[in-house]
């Protein structure tokens, strides 16, 4: 169950498997061939990078039951989506800036993502499978106050588009069972979140083969898998740790 | 008045400006420094590609007066964006297939496009012109109807980004006064819009400082300035030119 990170060593970019306490270096590509340098550091000195660089980010809306039972929303008849952009993206230990210009509530909603490790476009559900390269931590940062602020038009690209508000790492956790997982959110150390992934309405593989069919996803490309139960605003200052046990802890501090 | 464009060449990408029916190549980069090369191709052979290679394009909606008006949309007191993704990216005279899986009506949005020219965070509006390079046609093309199918969440990210359905170019024009611009859209052949970029409500410094508050924007990034009236929908084999004097023509077939 490799787990790949991407960091930053004496200025230049490096991939590497993390095993316990060491990150073994690699050359070569993480979508393609690569093989070991021989060379390790430690992940206390490990500079994190995002795992990916994804073109785009694609984020589900109400893909878990329990949250949609909670909240009264219809279970959806297709998969609802917005998008995180570049600019959001933010890695493993890198600090979160609240916004310039707003200053309502922001929330943090954990999430596993989906990497993408080939081109893919119409892809079969039976077949999708053989796209996904991984899976990650996701905090999915949200301004929500944004969705309602103007009566004509919700605002989910800004809502969700801050700079730093998609963090997501450290690492990308291949040949994982994604319905095995479970996924925890801890805020200052305090556990907020805690959902089984096979809670999903829309799971990996019919995720990645349904969006195939609208958006040609990329190598690296991550879909943010939706969030479930649990979701509160923090203050500056706040840390807040997204755990997938088998996958990787991201930890940010917001402020 | 140069009009930038870049293009493919011998399975090399190249940029030149556009002078009458010639491109004269340049070497080196569009957002820094380069210099002719002293060759030149014929504008027929060549084969367009984007003007820039966006991270993302940040798209308005509800910008001009004269659609707000006609549609009973309350002039927004905030600019109000969604976003279109790099596979939604299409060149001049590329085709644009239709949705695999959506078969119901789409329309065109012909627009004007700000093309950010150097990284561009928080910036003042007075400082906001600095960062921007130039001006490109674009079109908008959306699927209306998923806006209101599902009852909860209305699908901007879907309804705009199948697979090139963000064709903008061919080029970019540096030193236009966006102010002046007329952007017209023919159909087939028959102007279907034509309206004056001075009806804007967020004008492009506007534009770009505002969004400079929420997001980074990069080199190469675009923001659609929106459409006003004219927009209908296309049947498949239908050619589409987004025409503004001074900027360019983009001409693409849908179907």
């Amino acid at each position: 169950m490799p787990l790949w990170a991407r960091i930053k060593l004496d200025d230049d970019i490096r991939i590497g498997i993390v095993d316990g306490d060491v990150i073994h270096l690699h050359e070569g590509d993480l979508f393609g061939t690569s093989a070991p340098t021989g060379r390790s550091i430690g992940l206390d000195e490990a500079q994190f990078l995002t795992p990916t660089q994804p073109t785009k980010m694609v984020a589900l809306w109400n893909n878990y039951r329990a949250a949609a039972e909670k909240n009264g929303w219809a279970v959806p008849a297709e998969p609802l989506y917005f998008i995180k952009t570049p600019n959001a993206f933010a890695a493993h230990r890198q600090p979160i800036r609240p916004p310039r210009t707003f200053d309502g509530r922001v929330v943090y909603e954990g999430e596993l993502g989906v990497v993408i490790g080939k081109r893919c476009s119409g892809v079969a559900i039976d077949d999708a499978v053989d796209f996904i390269f991984g899976y990650t931590c996701i905090n999915d940062m949200t301004a929500p106050e944004l969705l309602t602020r103007d009566a004509a038009f919700a605002q989910w690209t800004r809502a969700k588009n801050f700079d730093g508000f998609g963090p997501f790492g450290p690492v990308v956790a291949t040949d994982v069972d994604p319905m095995t997982l479970v996924v925890r959110t801890l805020v200052n150390g305090r556990e907020r979140q805690n959902y089984r992934c096979d809670d999903m309405i829309f799971r990996p593989a019919e995720l990645v083969s349904r969006l195939s069919q609208d958006m040609t996803l990329e190598p690296g490309d991550v879909i943010a898998c939706g969030t479930s139960l649990g979701v509160l605003p923090i203050r500056p200052g706040t840390t807040v740790e997204v755990a997938i046990d088998g996958v990787g802890l991201l930890s940010n501090t917001y402020g």
